[in-house]
């Protein structure tokens, strides 16, 4: 089966227009960025499809929740290139056999996701399926030029963070799949990572204005993947600590009554939506700083961006390449 | 089962932040307009999605074409508002069972019609089908603030022009559903408006900056609902003469062979992606003047805008309503 990165590949081959002016990027991070005519901010775009079978299950998917979800994975989106979210567009391929009451829910999550970040609904599409449930959503945001973060700006010597914990949405994932309720209850902040994940606006936002990171990626794929885009995009490697990853104490006892390894979800684990981003060392102190303002969260300091290529995580034996064992959907692990 | 007029008015409902100043128009119009920060230009964003088993077969649907599709009818949009297309995103929800080289020629022809238009693809998300194929387009463009054309401008007195032939594309659709390839064979200008529609680029930015156009839209679900839309934004009503609708050769001989009415797939048939747009009497030579232009095509004056509400059709006997007789895709009367 062919690969998300197989087919941008194939993209690239086919003959296209030269790259206009006011295109500042375009494939390959996680907004697309332009600076309309005259324009003193740069317009950001991002979309997100969410597929019924593939993304998420509506056995275990609050409708309202798989609304917030959809606007939440775009918003992430933005907030990775420490844009401000302004406009969004949302496209539905609705089934015939949904309830009317079920298709209110998700417009009403997914509306509620716009208002809480600020974001008004300007238009989209809405078409009959014969088939599951497809959402389809654009959002727009802007960003001061000298503010936008890249995944290609890290340098060598860089200090690596990342946002929150790590793996809690994938250990979310295993609670739902495997159905206990008991054991679903006892976890909460796990299924909340999985079915409604919150997206770090105003931590990107403050990233970005505090001028003090050099590139930034969201956590959509797991650390694995997402880190071995910013390696990719930077010309260089990355050193993380086994020892650093932030798992938190409901992702490690979940994944022991789920016989799962936490620092496997914490590693290969997608969709938790946290941003990863990189600073020189003697912002350490100012970026833990913004982790206690009014950004809220947890900082973690997890590695270090390194000359070469790939990811290496170090514990206790050698080191070993981590990259590319983030979640595809192609390659069809998930629900 | 919920149409897409209720679905709006369901979304407006629901609590959503005020219009910001910068949002000249949200839903309601053939793309979204609004100005960033400082800009000179205003930003149009439209977005559409094709679905598999509903907006088109791939048992007569070449994939090469379908990709052009897809880009066409948002560049219909565009056009629409009188914009110049900039940047497009793609996503696709692809079945694992379709073939690469049908995926490839998908992205070809979608790749062939931004090219043709000078529009860059920026981004985009490709995921799994357990399904059909989905193919989900945004597009931006921009125009200059004093030449954005909306539905809404019609004046009472105004007249009703149409670009091109209409229910071309019905006629198309209705031979390929049939499938007799010799009777196929004979009308390749009728497959065409099905299978690769063009869209009216050039025309929509002359229209625009002709000055002399007062409201337009483009024809995706049929001239009766289409101009239904025009009159509800503008707060007036229509005359469309029936001896003035621009009926094909062709199509009424297709017509004929299928058992159908040419008029009725004229006034109802959906995605023919001309223009429909009103201008004062006084303009009338002027406009014609620019379909003899490097525009090319042909305008039709079919009607007139009258104080009202409603699309009346005036022809042997009395007039008679015909509003609302275009084509949803949630009636289902589709493929």
């Amino acid at each position: 089966m062919i690969s998300e990165v197989e087919l941008i590949k194939r993209i690239r081959r086919f003959p296209s227009p030269p790259s206009p002016p006011d295109l500042l990027k375009g494939i390959g991070d996680d907004c697309a960025v332009f600076r309309p005519g005259g324009a003193d901010t740069l317009s950001l775009i991002t979309t997100d499809t969410l597929v019924e079978g593939v993304h998420f299950d509506l056995s275990w998917h609050p409708p309202q929740l798989l609304g917030q979800k959809a606007a939440a994975v775009n918003l992430s989106d933005i907030a990775a290139m420490g844009g401000i979210p302004r406009f969004a567009l949302l496209s539905m391929a609705i089934p015939t056999t949904m309830a009317v009451s079920n298709v209110d829910a998700v417009l009403e999550g997914f509306l509620h996701a716009l208002t809480h970040a600020g974001v008004s609904l300007i238009g989209g599409d809405t078409v009959r399926s014969d088939q599951g449930l497809t959402l389809s959503v654009t959002v727009i945001g802007e960003v001061e030029s000298g503010q936008v973060l890249y995944r290609s700006g890290a340098k060598a010597g860089d200090q690596i963070w990342v946002s929150g914990w790590l793996g809690q949405a994938a250990a979310g994932l295993a609670l739902c799949r495997q159905g206990q309720a008991e054991r679903k209850a006892l976890y909460p902040a796990l299924l909340d990572a999985h079915l409604a994940p919150k997206p770090e606006t105003a931590l990107g936002r403050a990233l970005a204005q505090s001028g003090l990171v050099t590139a930034m990626i969201d956590m959509s794929d797991g650390l694995a993947s997402d880190l071995a885009h910013l390696c990719e995009e930077s010309g260089l490697g990355a050193l993380v600590r086994a020892e650093s990853l932030p798992i938190s104490g409901d992702c490690r006892e979940a994944s022991q009554a789920l016989g799962l390894v936490p620092e496997g979800l914490a590693i290969s684990g997608g969709e938790d939506f946290s941003l990863l981003f990189t600073a020189p060392p003697a912002a350490r102190n100012a970026i833990a700083g913004l982790a206690g303002q009014a950004v809220g969260g947890q900082l973690h300091l997890i590695g270090e961006m390194i000359e070469g290529q790939g990811v290496l995580l170090s514990g206790d034996g050698p080191s070993r390449h981590i990259e590319f064992q983030g979640f595809d959907h192609f390659s069809g692990d998930r629900p």
